[in-house]
């Protein structure tokens, strides 16, 4: 390892830790919350994970909770990406056209937060409007390598042990993909599963809210609080007590190096000596240009949505991000239907899979986080479950040699969140089992 | 009037009356068939209606059907659009590049005809790949103007009392402008309200089958035999005893001429009259642009189908149709997406506006049936209605002094295609008692 690494202590408390110990009073929301702000103090100056601090603003919250009835997320201190919108902080979107910018009203997922006791300790640093031009922010596992993006401080906020849960969003592979370089959970489920209100857009489409966290079952916490309408989950179902995986080594879309190929193999085999039944899946001939189909749809709904926030201003953006902005310009609209009916094609196959396997395991990424700071890494293996709308979480399964974090991704072919996030913690308890 | 007119005389059969008395056995269904052969043979000389009758098989199938136990459309002769798949009839498409082609199923309506006993007597003339180029069909109302595209046909061959009901397909406005022009109920259901599996695709988010007939009550008859999930039909719902329709004028898209204004107004007088409340609609702001996205999404979707399944020999199709797949091909996707989004914001006020009214009405075309073969009328009144997904008809509502059909669109709010038809029928009522 080339650079210092600054990952979570192990008596960093999880988010249901911190939850159960406010509400049994066995400690103080104020005390978790100065906790957090500790942490903050003592690790951010190296990471550079929070764009601003809401300090006193925390402090001053946490005191009002202490006399409070206990919600869902009692006591949680929560890193939010700054493309969420916050109405006692500025939310910059990432882009210096916005840095003196301060919403007037929470995003509608912040104000779940708040409603359930969560304490939004601050900002995290994200990419140019959730796009690929990278922040300062530094990889907790390794001080010289990206933490990934675009959510780069909300992973690296929790990977550091700043805070048990934030916030972050997904278009491309913006929640996966940084989890899985900085050895963390990060979850991206069912599309349209909470309310994008107040949230910055890039594509109405694609765009989806999600949660890091370093244990399975604080997703399932998150989740919970921030559903947009509870009603609607799907009813836990009858789950058969062997469980099937699919392994899907996504080599057709780009080539995983050794690193990962390494990884899933370990993980495929943990679960099977754990009684899993593990099956290698071929690639469905109508999945093979979903990322290009991705990426087409991105770039189409990127430049309208840029062209409408920003007007002429468009032309101030990044180099990298102008030449998505340009390359959705110059797309004809035959190009982008066949990317929606190509999506349609491909989700023809959700059901007979989801009858065949309970999950598919794939890599998260193409290797570890890359070194520098210049990069935060392709998101090309995310592309294809953010397209398909499927849930998908990055499992952080597995450290190289040098203790570098390699992820791999699970995906459900069905909507059931819950039934996923209940999933993720059966082989969070496998992974750890064997430590 | 200029030419002849060729009209069903008074004492035609509507379907309703055709299969009550193939059901009851007052009429055999061989000798309801014969009845409609007998027509088409004495008045589609002239008219043109058919591509091709299958007298024959027709004849068999009848006789078949007399020793059968009846269904819903027992006994009903129909008339079917010649982009609609026969397995025992070619199916042209209304292309020379099809002149040949003899499908080797029947397209799904075409079945659930069968099933439910009608008998398919031939196929209609269908504009090229029901698009804009004329067939040879005339109007039965004056043989020198066009009887109106892309179901010209369907439309005549029923104006004509040649059969009771026949099948079109409405994609811009291609069921409900001819129906208009020949004077008579031509009905486009709620987007998806049967399948189109086995119907020529030009617009997979825009085609609709739709169903001609003399009497509103056919429409019905029609619509429960064909529907593809009868469960899935709302349920009757409670209604108002007085009835509330919004007059649209429709002027923002396209100004209707004096003929139109004037049958507009007669049918709301009537209306009102009749114990309906009449309101004036003004033109949502958000609805002003329908025509133009409907054009957008109509030309992308052509060129794809038509790219798709011609290939090269696209270069052979008419000027009209290849204009309207460069059109496509030219066009960027932000517009198509643009137009997307567009109609999703049109569709916001559909809840308030069918709390306010039951139906509105609102123009047909922008006059009579235009003079001549070369031209099928212009169809912009109809496009925002098929963009939106709703159901919409033609009400054969007045003519003018020289007996001209002058039509107008009644078109509803809410997707309760049963109530709408049930709406037609009550004003069917109304309409004909002042005769």
């Amino acid at each position: 390892m080339t650079g210092r690494a600054m990952l979570a202590a192990r008596n960093e408390l999880t988010g249901a830790q911190a939850v159960a110990a406010a509400t049994t009073g066995e400690r103080s929301v104020s005390d978790l919350v100065a906790a957090s702000l500790d942490r903050i103090r003592a690790a951010d100056e190296a990471i550079g994970a929070f764009r601003v601090v809401g300090e006193e603003a925390a402090i001053r919250r946490a005191k009002e909770l202490d006399d409070r009835a206990a919600g869902l997320l009692y006591g949680l201190a929560v890193g939010v990406k700054d493309v969420i919108d916050t109405a006692d902080l500025p939310t910059g979107y990432g882009s210096p056209l916005y840095s003196d910018h301060q919403p007037a009203v929470d995003a509608a997922v912040v104000r779940s937060l708040r409603q359930a006791g969560a304490v939004v300790v601050g900002k995290t640093e994200s990419t140019e409007f959730a796009m690929f031009q990278p922040t300062r922010t530094r990889n907790p596992a390794d001080l010289d390598r990206t933490p990934g993006g675009s959510s780069s401080g909300s992973a690296a906020a929790v990977a550091a042990g700043m805070v048990p849960v934030a916030l972050g969003t997904q278009t491309a592979g913006s929640v996966v993909r940084p989890a899985a370089y900085c050895g963390i959970y990060g979850f991206k489920p069912t599309r349209g599963w909470t309310s994008t209100k107040g949230v910055w857009q890039l594509s109405g489409q694609l765009d989806t809210l999600g949660i890091f966290a370093r244990s399975a079952a604080d997703l399932g916490l998150a989740y919970r609080a921030l559903h947009a309408a509870p009603g609607h989950a799907p009813p836990p179902r009858a789950r058969p007590a062997r469980r099937t995986i699919a392994v899907l080594s996504g080599e057709e879309w780009a080539a995983p190096d050794a690193d990962v190929r390494d990884a899933l193999r370990a993980v495929a085999d943990m679960l099977a000596r754990a009684g899993w039944d593990v099956l290698e899946m071929a690639m469905p001939p109508s999945w093979l240009r979903l990322p290009e189909h991705h990426e087409t749809i991105m770039a189409v709904e990127v430049a309208r949505s840029l062209h409408q926030a920003l007007g002429p201003q468009v032309r101030q953006i990044s180099e990298s991000a102008l030449a998505i902005v340009e390359h959705g310009d110059r797309c004809p609209a035959r190009d982008y239907l066949a990317a929606l009916e190509a999506r349609e094609a491909a989700l023809a196959i959700l059901q007979p899979l989801a009858g065949a396997a309970d999950l598919l395991f794939t890599p998260s990424a193409l290797g570890v986080a890359p070194e520098g700071l210049d990069f935060t890494g392709d998101p090309v293996l995310c592309r294809p479950w953010t397209l398909l709308g499927l849930p998908a979480a990055n499992v952080p399964a597995w450290r190289r040699s040098d203790a570098l974090p390699v992820g791999v991704q699970a995906v459900s072919a069905s909507h059931d969140d819950l039934g996923f996030i209940r999933d993720l913690v059966s082989i969070e308890t496998v992974l750890t089992e064997r430590e």
